[in-house]
């Protein structure tokens, strides 16, 4: 099975980015999880990214705030699918969602919402479950069990109500 | 391989969507293209996207426009990745991109830029070049004709400026 | 008389939708709420606003944040008028807002400010008042109410600036 | 059964506004248009919307543009449904759109999207066909004719690209 | 010489409003407060305004959040100048400048910035300057007396970072 | 009579600032027009506000676009009213518009709308008719020539409409 | 003299950016025109960088659009000062301002207004006259030519307004 | 060498605007810093800025918050380069920022991100290293640490997940 990176723009981003690695955790799926910045170590993040695809990975997460290159950066030296995950750092975070879904044509980022680390998890499982019958049968379960939680809080509510 | 479902919320969009389509030709993606829409035909959406992993769909490109439900709502009754194209209709394409990035945890949608459907198509390819040599090929030689293009650009704009 | 359906996308919009339930009950409106998702939960949510009408709703109120999808998936299948209430988790409230608003023609939603659980609840009763007399001059005191308000918060602040 | 007030604060919006009337007239309701600005003829429009109610109108459509104050204006006077639409005449309609949904608690306003005529015709229509079971099985076969015309548009699209 | 009226929508916009208050009373300009809301006791407002310049008014300072009509709503019928002072109160206080600056041809409101009191408790002085001397005088005392603060703060900060 | 100074800050924003102007002719004020920049000529900008008192100006119309900095340092300079014009010339005219009302307390702008040169010329009859009865009677009549235009266009278009 | 690099995401750029090399032309500053994109050929774009200090330049002016990676990418890499020039290609500009301006602490770019190339140049030419005091003396006169352009311009005016 | 200036709108920016000092000192570089309005001391920070090139100043760091107009003014009256930071004091800053970097054809201001008052000091080391081959070697070792601590943080998170 391929691999996921997770790379972050920031350490203090962690805080933010590890429910993207707990998602994979959950999933069974390998990763690796970086601090590279496009703007600090250019060299580092683009040199990870162009032997990404070699070294097994099959998607890159990369997470920043602000100006957030990170993710068209890496995207620029890979053909993988690079998920972009903006962070809230300024302006409420608009800046950095801006900074990654606006990218021009022919270098793709795929960008989530500002702060959804979750999200950005779930996303790459999804990508590698195309290939993978088992984690497909996971995806699916995942879905019932947030089915299952709507309806239990529902019924809390419910009950708190009364 | 995988096929790649084009859905739209309206006929309108195809002036912006068939981008994607050309992209999913020149790489010699299989896919289908269907008009469905979120409000004004639900079940055709659900339906189509409950079942598109078993008819052999391994991305769905989702185009929509102002309150772009569309991507989200298919989203969630698969588990295939879907990537979001925010169309421009209306306050430059802001509350389409809005409507479709911030999805709530669970539920991801790979967003691209407004208007960005080269992309749509690129980011599907590159999700289906993960189980596919011949693909993963084509993305590298694409990448390169990118470049060299940006190249032959510069070639010409300098012998405009002599 | 009509009930009201009062829908919220996650059980953390309670502390704002409960303003809503809170008017329905102050003016003797029957009501039943419900926790449906638009992305966890779609089938629940499609199928509860599908039947609506014959089970004797008059007015849907569909609170929900971010890409704030259920009140037009709600209003998508059925004829009846559906408030959607945007609910501020995100960039200010104000994708949820657009996200509510901005829908395409033929599938409308009425729109009330973002967190304003109050008016939402004031409109179901507004709509439901033009076939029920009682109902009708309840309004009027409670804007004469309003009004009265006014006037003693008026009084009281002269009062504390002398 | 209750008419409809179209009141608009310029006759310039009426290019846009004239699309609610004709859902108004193709559903059979009866309806009265009015020009009537909250700036211009305060008292005019206050003094309709006063008596609103006792004249058998049961909803007010109100559309304005930038600092869009009439819907809200004409809330403060009745206890009918008020339908706000947001005219784009400036800053792509943000103005008013904000001008339009952002009342404070006790005196809502039905906002629907920016320039959407068509919506707010169809709303009214909704609000009416509470206690109206004619109106009720028009908007059911208005929401069908929706859906076939999604098909054909498919079906056309489709032929296109062969 | 006129008096000013500071009116505000809600007696919660006292603690913005009272430093409009404190800079007429550091004048020494004669001012009434009342609180009088558009939507709530939209007559009151009107009735107000309506008679203020008989009543020896020479400018109306108005304060309100959200879709901020009561400026406008009161120089809809006041001949007088009114300063409409944005109250913050939801999305940063953007939806109250724009409900209030954004004024239709003919009917002009004197906006001042969010949250702004001491502006525009200046302002209504220096309209009101215009045909008093001493007022005038006041106010380029006040002028350089900000320029005395100014030059204070830069010596207490250069004394600090020595 | 007080005079009113119209300024620009280039002469491309004529075509918007006519309509102060027609608005002043109208009226019978006095004007003079300059061009003056606060980036090109700001010692003309500031020598000009600083004596504008004493040579009889009453009011000060400034108008400039994108960082509109002009209305803020005339203001700086002199203690006369000045009303603030942003000029749509970028992103709608929202950066001239936060330029010119947001002023830190101490300097107010009047601000109006985004290129409402009529209201801006309004505004500055406003403050002149305090002390001027004739002025004050011709604003009661334009204001009630508002209302009867509204009237007019009513009439016309319900002919249009039968 | 050092040399000003003025290089461009995208050849579509040049309508905009020859406005700044004009600048340089005008003030003989010796440059060099080049076309390279963060993320199409992102090696090109970090080699000029990289060498560009030892290779005699003394500014780069990067221009790009959209998700604007370009200026920073090539900050990145240089200790010289990066001036960044956002291209108005979607959303009034406002995703690529901020895609520049917003840089994270280490990392400055001098951003210039949206489409502003002439200020690019301009501010290339001010930081190169530092140490060249030819430079600075033409700074002077063109500041002058600007102010007595601004009185050509006032006095066209006044005579096409007689 | 030349000095930079570093001029703030009011001494509260002094937090902020400390960050960018601090650069200065750690790259011994000479500066002064000043509080000077364009509002309330427009004489003083004119005064200051006509004359800072021929006093030594090579660089003017200008901080302002809301309707920032100071880097603008000193800009209009010097050939220097000046810095713009644009103080976040209302609505996330965006009213800093866009008063800071829309600036007219002819009089640029170098515009570093929101409160980005480290990025204002690096950028004037940066144009001062032009001629200065010890800043030159100072940059790059900074650049090289920065780098460093982004592979330390990394380790330290690493570390921290085992």
């Amino acid at each position: 099975m391929h691999k996921v990176a997770v790379v972050m723009g920031s350490d203090s981003d962690w805080e933010v980015v590890k429910k993207a690695v707990e998602v994979l955790k959950e999933f069974g799926v390998e990763y690796e999880v970086k601090v590279a910045s496009a703007h600090r170590t250019p060299d580092k993040a683009l040199n990870f990214a162009r032997t990404a695809r070699e070294k097994g990975f099959g998607v890159i997460i990369a997470a920043a705030g602000m100006a957030a290159h990170l993710p068209g950066v890496l995207a620029a030296v890979t053909t993988l699918p690079v998920i972009g995950l903006p962070i809230k750092a300024s302006i409420e975070g608009i800046d950095s969602l801006l900074s990654i879904a606006q990218m021009p044509p022919g270098v793709p980022v795929a960008t989530v919402g500002i702060n959804a680390a979750k999200n950005a998890g779930l996303l790459a499982v999804q990508i590698l479950s195309l290939n993978d019958q088992d984690l497909a049968g996971k995806l699916q379960a995942y879905k019932e069990k947030l089915a299952r939680e709507v309806e239990e809080k529902e019924q809390k509510l419910l009950e708190k109500m009364e």
